[in-house]
């Protein structure tokens, strides 16, 4: 981040807002006559500022790659995912709230479920309802509160998920995940990956055995699988780096917890984007930048479903002229990468952006679309180079050298 | 620089011509319809050698960076200007032709004027004729001659401003500008960065009062401010590098000084354009390679005048013709840097550039403007890669590799 490394970023009296379609890429498909979901969705509202903006493609992490969205916000937020991976079991924990200390070990869970063997049957205990991953998290958490000396802290996130943060001295995340990612087999032993790492495999391993003891008698979540180990990396926080007041509205953990990582505010508790945008709107004074996220588009994408991935970019496109209408200095649209139907996963094709402001620059671009993209006068750039854009466009970057 | 890196840079008969617009690239502006200063402009010239070129956009030093014109000038020149950090005060001093050794530090002067309590009223001392700065710098020079075994060599420039270079041993130019860039206070004392500084700070410091003793009669230049104090940089100079021997061909102390830096050979001393064409006319058949200058489309951006910018392009596109009439093999035109005249100042935005020769490449495009730039064959490129695309169109590379 060069703005940062060579101190060119200054304080100004401007607001930016992005706003990221979760895997907004998509590709062409064979029942929308080859047309992407982003071409086929009727978006007056996002072409029309198409028109007074400056458009490109933003390549997430580098050729070739499909990012997760952990990597996929960090490189939009101007932190180098190559350089500073974040683990799955942090981004979650801090996704829902919990506070971590930088000794700390955190964990993604899933309850599964087991036969009398201990092989898995179901890796999902048959997707229960919340009330009831709630209840046996906190059944685990009432007994399990210790051991060899680490503090064991669970917290219930949606469904059959939960979090756990091994609390101690000592501990590495460098520990294998215990998901076989199949059923008819055990639940794997959590390796260690080296030496520094072995306390850490055997308290998680000590923990997964008291858990199944724990759950026995449950017909459904009687076991555990765990992944993600990790460790909260150090970051130059947000509001350093940029000299700007950031905040975060977002309805998901994991995208709670990429912006909790580096250092930036999370608004309250929406569950909606109706609900964001109104923490939005309330907020509005109170930050200098905001970052909005959409899920919805990557989800669709993600379920293969073409059409709902275009009636979801549709629903995005109808809240535009409410965003439009908080006057940010600098408004961006973009993804975090691409998910398109035709492929129903994270993909690495490059994702479209654009720019909005004052002197975005020379354009002719007519419409929000990866082909319109192609021709932005911004071209393709790495998503790490999105940041320094918007920073420059909002007035916030002085001159390099005389 | 991969192929100076590599070895791949090999002599060959041929020159190249390297035409740069000051601070071109622009944005659409809304006195001219949505139109650029490239767009609104009546270039025949540049348009007709379009069709015939290759075209592209350069990002002078990474995206999101708006920079000064030197590192835009030293990263055209293939020198990257984030790993080598040339200080105004060097590039002035070599603009105005002081030779510089290695330990040397050199900063730029202003004239200032003070009153009777010593803070500035005037940092510009009224913007005295050249006549009047020319005689206070020599009365400067004439009593202060050395300070604590260190040399003092004063130079004026122009109006209020001259150049110092402090010439002894153990002197650093890391020490702070005491321009407070504001009036109704003191100039600032030149505080030291590190302990290496410590020296060179105290010699200024004692400089910074005599001068003031020597100019107190003076009813309006009467104090001193200095910043941009800084040493000659090792750079491999331009003949090694590039195997060509090179010529730089500018009216302003500060592009004569970024040619000096690097080692090219700096002729004449032109006072405008049509002197600077002349020169080039003159020296034709010395030397490879030609940089030549043309400043007055920065002045006008910055001068926030699209108008002006406008014909200052036409007038350089009148001398385009003269340029090709030397029959050179490659021939290229861009700017260091976008000075938009919607912004007023130096920007970040990309720059477009062509390069016209016999192999140059595929292209469709048929004007030298941004939008047009953006389908160039050389799509988008660094500024630092401009050079190699040079050197390889006039035939002076050899393959990589077998």
């Amino acid at each position: 981040m060069i703005l940062a490394e060579k101190d060119l970023i200054r304080r100004a009296d401007t607001k930016i807002l992005l706003f990221i379609l979760d895997g907004l890429g998509g590709l062409p498909h064979p029942d929308a006559g080859g047309k992407t979901e982003l071409e086929a969705a009727n978006t007056p509202n996002l072409d029309e500022l198409a028109k007074k903006s400056v458009l490109g493609l933003i390549i997430p992490v580098a050729q070739g790659v499909s990012p997760g969205s952990g990597p996929g916000h960090m490189a939009i937020f101007g932190y180098d995912p190559l350089k500073h991976e974040v683990g799955r079991g942090v981004l979650e924990s801090l996704g829902v709230g919990m506070e971590l200390l930088e000794s700390d070990v955190a964990a993604r869970g899933n309850f599964c479920t087991l036969d009398s063997e201990g092989n898995i049957v179901d890796r999902r205990a048959g997707r229960p309802p919340d009330e009831e991953g709630r209840r046996v998290t906190e059944k685990l958490a009432e007994v399990i509160k210790e051991i060899d000396g680490v503090q064991i802290i669970l917290k219930h996130v949606k469904g059959h998920r939960f979090v756990v943060v091994f609390r101690g001295e000592g501990l590495s995340g460098d520990v294998m995940e215990t998901d076989p990612q199949q059923t008819g087999v055990p639940p794997l032993f959590p390796i260690p990956k080296n030496r520094e790492a072995e306390r850490a495999a055997r308290v998680i391993w000590k923990f997964i055995q008291k858990a199944q003891e724990v759950l026995k008698d449950e017909p459904k979540l009687n076991g555990i699988l765990l992944r993600g180990f990790s460790r909260m990396p150090y970051l130059q926080p947000f509001g350093d780096r940029y000299k700007m007041r950031g905040a975060a509205i977002a309805a998901y953990p994991m995208y709670r917890g990429v912006a909790r990582v580096i250092g930036m505010d999370v608004l309250g508790n929406p569950e909606t984007f109706e609900e964001e945008v109104e923490l939005l709107e309330k907020h509005w004074d109170e930050y200098d930048f905001f970052f909005i996220h959409f899920k919805y588009t990557d989800e669709a994408g993600e379920d293969k479903d073409f059409w709902r991935k275009v009636r979801e970019i549709e629903r995005a496109d109808s809240f535009v002229p409410r965003l439009m209408a908080l006057k940010p200095d600098v408004f961006c649209v973009t993804g975090d990468h691409s998910t398109p139907a035709l492929l129903g996963k994270h993909s690495w094709h490059p994702v479209p952006f654009m720019i909005y402001g004052p002197y975005a620059g020379p354009d002719d671009c007519k419409k929000f679309t990866e082909r319109e993209a192609k021709h932005g006068y911004y071209g393709r750039i790495k998503a790490v180079d999105l940041m320094p854009l918007l920073l420059a466009n909002a007035g916030r970057t002085a001159k390099y050298g005389a």
